[in-house]
């Protein structure tokens, strides 16, 4: 008997870089589902495992086939998985909850203290076909077309952000219009927000951030974002806060613009501890403050799939360039120019 | 006509200390009461104008009777008062919002960005009477004693703190056992949390906080406070943080004993800007944070009537002493001297 | 000296009918603000009290200028009113809270037990000039013109029927496309609502809800209407009941139509009691069932002068005809025929 | 090889009745975990099961196992089961939600559309071994006693019915003294409620409401208990709601004690369509009312745990009788005499 073998993008061993090698095609275990790649997609986590930064090494066990955002089309499917059948059109959350620990049993299986992800702790979908265990997989509706698919998950970082709180004639400042930024600001436009106001200092995100329909977009290196923000509200400042960035000069001046009462969703990745003056910015001013991390399971899937799928949400500005898996290396070199946008790695066999 | 006189404690001049005065009583204007005061309560605000801190200096302008809790008997109406007559047993929020800002509009009167307070900004209750717009007073049930009548203000902000989110059912820490820690802990418990832990360094107060019902009290000079409650916890970490103390150290070290998806109350006033692990403490968390100032108005006071009526909250070791207006400066050495407490004064006619 | 007067539109005794009046144009009182009315909208409660039914005889008490619904600019303030001033163009909200019952003190003011509404237990906007306490007057921003202006007491109700509880992403039943229904399927779209079904017997409102965005609009006498929207959500029903008609018959269906888990916000006034399927339609369901009156004040206000700044809300098809308020009768025969849509009346002075 | 047979009450035809039988001990399979039962309680639906009415004959298909609270330790794990072992002390959520449906999706599992209940749709614990999905286990602390781990699915009812919406400093009120309705009772005490009003017909259960908390326990047909209700709540009425009869009468009492703004949770049963005052109850009053049923999964069962852990609950007043599990006849005449409380069965090997 021949086992089918395909390429997969692997990190070989602990150590910068990455290479295509030609493994085993995963079968599918009980529960579990194989999934046909025809896109998929690269965060900024995967730059971090193909470059070997510190939270890479201390995390990831080489070898390993990276990736974790993708769609494609159901290949097997395991013993006891009843809904899904070959051809289903999926894509999936990548974040494997436990189920039993105590934020699972709270209903928050998006912070689970046992995760395993799919592509970091385990194969993931840079690859021509990927295992995922059948209660991640989401069924894609056809109207949503195979590039968005292939985003649902840095989508759905800036849908979790976006509706963690009111929006619905709420002002807003987003804070560093990255991939997932630029997408909230398509996303709080379209879940009704009042005036929203971008601060980036790249003039190519910036344009991207106007595309996306950012009222106003301030070069924070351009004079005093936070004092025009609170300014432009008539001294109110904002009602909610998107802080995409993790830069801490950016975080405090987001703090700044946020009004008393106001709403901060934090989703942007500080590479160290950030000063706050706390006592201004969070205490006094009653403000509520919510870290975000991955996707609620699966209300924010939800909330994407009736979003994407009425055609809404406009996300074409966000992509970049469309390559052959095997021509990883340029796409990483895209991406590490710095500009925004998506860059979509397209297996063998996929068209 | 002879003018009424009473005695008040005053801040006659921009610099340290204060003085009992003769003023006149305050007439009630339209929209106001004034309250004969039967007994007025030191806040740690109180002690900060007393000894002219940066912050007084920048906000007050003397001359001004201070001090901002108390209870009384309405003495006066103003016109078109109706709902206030003279004997009515009152206490009163001290905060009095515009109604017309942002945040008053969005039902958040606690951070109103026009707020006057009656003590600070314009003449309070360390004093024999004490005018309050009629808007502000809140009519006490008879089974609420004085004492506890006149400490409304910081129970406010200990019931604001603990049920700005939910609590029957969750673990607890409380970080720094003063006055509003303290009392936080008895609400907890009266508001059907599960276990609670409190961190303290006095050992006084440490004392008081089990008096209080919290259930382990720990000192963090003596071993890692926030690996005990993680590890008590079975690693989950607690569900809530009261953080009661305004100590950066504290501070982060109660994030760390908070469980991913956890919720934290920050009500502790720190004196300089906080450095935190925002990444893993509170992103990665998935935490809700909430800056609490104040009161709500009034939904707060509603919750304090109907813990204070039924007697479900004891409070009584929380009480010090209790001493004639005219010896403040023993009541503010005995506060100075850091046992947490509270110290009533009593105006001259009050038995 | 002589006194100004006016003409406006008064219902001289308790039956029905009412008839142009010349009265004196009002004084602002302290606190009030009196406006000079450009454009008034007729309320179907208008209807009702001309039309002298049960309840306006139980309620009213003549003689009264009637209307709540305006916009204008003001032509003096009060004492003690300094937020205005002579020229503003302002809107108001006419239910005015007591301030000091259990609902108002938990934040709840527009279910205040003691509250007074201007047109229907004091004078209203019926005329040339029309007098509204300073707390519930609504500045309007110049991007906002005269007919939506006047029709934001509706339209609030439409934005507290939608906005309370998640929208965003979430499948919409709209019951009854009377105006407030038409209105709240164009806020729920606006507000990032997935596929809306709204049902209406009558063709030509049915047209309207299809220009205020429906999807789907379905006509509940020919067929089961209940039936087609739970098969066209694939067997789940909708996670949104906007029920807006009052009629009995089709507040069973909208929660036929209702899915487990989901909100139902009840608008619609029913004329009699309504018999309830509760343990299919409501507990078994888990159901969250919202009773929404008025307008919250003034989240909901906050809300609508957000959606209205930018345009996002297209109301021009609700707008039937303009006429001077002296062809009242005319107006009230507009409305009788039963055709959806807002009539406004332009008294004498207003271009 | 021998297969182990047990003892076990089971319904083996559709029409009433129930008889003892010995079939095989279940086997694990995977995912699944066999428990031996140490205590069984009775249901209200269990009777119903019993005497075989309309909603039985429509749902199961004997020959069943029946019942669904219970306490027990573990027998055996089957494959693929790693958080359990035997010897393990447990309680379990009976209702198994499929994960995949819209209400699970969007995390309300206790109202999934494709539920199966073990002791209704699959064999459950009226025996002395019974097998359970191990993400529906749930393993008791030691400190909590099996009469009180044997009926935490109704507690879990009450503790679901009390904290769907705010309790801390609440008054409330319970209508209908039936077993949920007494726990509700010991539950919204516990959890910091202020003054609660029930009311109920039976003297034996009214004075089993004031053993386990009422402040006032009303016989409504002895006078007007809505009126009193709201006078004793200074004509406010309660803010908050605990239907626990199904009992279209009091359910419409239950309504008119509701203040304005105020929450009502329904979860007693009724058996026919009521007909309600929508208008005046619900829709101008802005009531919340939350239709409960089953218990979150698995929020409830975290505060429940805590609840009982720290012995706050005093449940004892509850419990009538302990019998051998064949002694079911004198167990359903104890509960068909309609005194509340519970009845445990214990099998045989139980001690």
């Amino acid at each position: 008997m021949t086992i089918a073998t395909m390429q997969a993008l692997r990190k070989p061993r602990p150590e910068p870089g990455a290479q295509i090698e030609s493994v085993p095609v995963p079968a599918a275990r009980p529960g579990e589902v194989v999934v046909r790649v025809r896109a998929a997609s690269i965060c900024g986590t995967d730059l971090h495992i193909y470059h070997w930064d510190a939270w890479s090494a201390s995390r990831l066990r080489p070898p390993l086939t990276f990736g974790h955002e993708f769609c494609g089309v159901v290949e097997s499917a395991g013993e006891g998985v009843t809904r899904f059948e070959r051809g289903d059109r999926v894509t999936a959350e990548m974040h494997v909850a436990c189920g039993h620990c105590r934020p699972c049993r709270a209903g928050q299986q998006h912070v689970c203290q046992n995760v395993r992800i799919l592509g970091i702790d385990q194969d993931g979908c840079f690859a021509e076909f990927v295992s995922v265990p059948a209660t991640n997989l989401w069924k894609l509706d056809a109207t949503i077309p195979d590039r968005y698919a292939a985003i649902m998950d840095p989508l759905g970082n800036a849908v979790h952000s976006v509706l963690a709180g009111p929006i619905a004639g709420a002002t807003v400042a987003v804070t560093g219009c990255g991939p997932i930024g630029l997408m909230s600001i398509a996303v709080a436009k379209a879940c009704g927000c009042s005036t929203l106001y971008a601060t980036e200092i790249s003039p190519h995100r910036a344009k991207l951030a106007q595309e996306m329909g950012a009222d106003l977009v301030l070069n924070p290196r351009e004079g005093d974002a936070a004092a025009r923000v609170v300014s432009e509200t008539a001294g109110a400042g904002v009602d909610v806060l998107l802080e995409m960035s993790g830069n801490p000069a950016a975080i405090r001046q987001g703090f700044e613009m946020l009004r008393p009462g106001g709403r901060a969703s934090l989703l942007g990745i500080p590479s160290e501890p950030v000063t706050l003056d706390l006592l201004r910015d969070v205490i006094f001013k009653g403000a509520t403050v919510l870290g975000i991390y991955g996707r609620r399971m699966f209300e924010t899937w939800l909330q994407m799939d009736a979003l994407l799928r009425d055609g809404r949400l406009k996300l074409d500005p966000l992509f970049k360039e469309r390559l052959r898996l095997c021509d990883y290396t340029r796409a990483f070199e895209l991406l590490e120019q710095g500009a925004a946008g998506k860059v979509l790695l397209v297996p063998n066999g996929a068209e």
